[in-house]
């Protein structure tokens, strides 16, 4: 692990990096070059990005497919199950409950939580719903760790806090509000939208670029 | 606009840069560093992510709010709004319909989608659903140039095809497979698992430095 402060974004390209080179041979040797091209960057920020985590490139080759696979998992804690809680059973609650990327050997929603009465006892893709009241209580015996908010944004920070008194070392948080939690646990805050300014940018850029032409 | 290519990561923190400043008073001027500390990222980032588009800062002062806000619209393309379309009214299409972030000035779902019968001609958010086959011909009458995917992976292809013939100009896709759509139609694909392996990073990081303890 690096001693010295990596930026969120690299950790974000880890994750890119990961996808983009998934299907591919395991003994294939791909150089930064390569590795740049199939996620649209340079090489000289592939380097840098993975500088922070050691030498783990072939020198005068490039990177191996299958160790680099093996440590980004490694770096990104993908080589462990990371027991999740879900909180807000409405209609982002239940898509999350069968988003194929959060049903996975690292990931494992083992518990759903909702405080609308006619949600409680109900099953969703075979996790019971249960009431927010008991958070706290079952989040350790069923040792999770993350903390998924899908609430309206009024009921975010009581849920927050409910989530933090039951342990959870991390939350992703999905209500469009800003909430505080304590320092010690992380949390990061979902913008569904910011993917659409993206687009808008690129979209508005073209126009401009035909109307000069 | 910039002549040379911008980083993708940089349009991306442009649109944190916004979320940043929102709520200060745009009579305020903010230093690089002071901006940088807002979005916890270094002040040369800062300056380096601003400068692709020209000089807009105050020289030895900073950025005056007002300034940065109004600039930073004009580059995300959000002095308009968007005709949108929703195609997949399940869980999270429903979802998006009610998202905040998906109803603003700037963008604006038209039209909404749906090859199941029960859901055709039932309204969500005041836009009724109608049938996938007519996704061409509804497109250009109601100006809507973004298309927003939320089918199961199955049909995303099918989908994003009649999107391209009814005339829209970007695709967000967040159905989990990747899809091939004209180059002249920019596509976001949207994982959300990705920040899910970010939150894993910092807790396995965490949970290393205790051990080491």
């Amino acid at each position: 692990m690096p001693k010295f402060k990596v930026p969120e974004v690299t950790i974000e390209r880890l994750s890119i990096y990961l996808r983009a080179i998934k299907r591919l041979n395991e003994e294939n040797i791909l150089s930064s070059q390569e590795l740049a091209n199939l996620l649209e960057t340079s090489d000289g920020q592939v380097r840098k990005d993975l500088a922070y985590f050691g030498e783990f490139g072939v020198p005068g080759q490039g990177y191996k497919v299958g160790k680099l696979k093996k440590e980004i998992r490694h770096i990104l804690g993908l080589n462990t199950t990371w027991g999740m809680a879900l909180v807000g059973v409405g209609n982002l609650g239940r898509a999350l409950l069968i988003y194929p990327g959060f049903k996975r050997n690292e990931f494992e929603i083992r518990a759903a939580f909702d405080k609308d009465p006619s949600k409680i006892g109900k099953v969703w893709q075979g996790v019971e719903v249960q009431d927010v009241e008991n958070i706290p209580q079952i989040l350790p015996l069923k040792e999770i760790k993350i903390g998924i908010i899908t609430t309206p944004a009024s009921a975010a920070q009581e849920v927050a806090d409910k989530l933090v008194k039951g342990g959870v070392k991390g939350i992703l948080n999905f209500a469009p509000t800003r909430i505080s939690i304590p320092k010690e646990v992380k949390l990061k805050n979902v913008d569904l939208s910011m993917q659409l300014e993206n687009l808008s940018y690129f979209l508005n850029k073209r126009s401009q670029i035909r109307r000069q032409k």
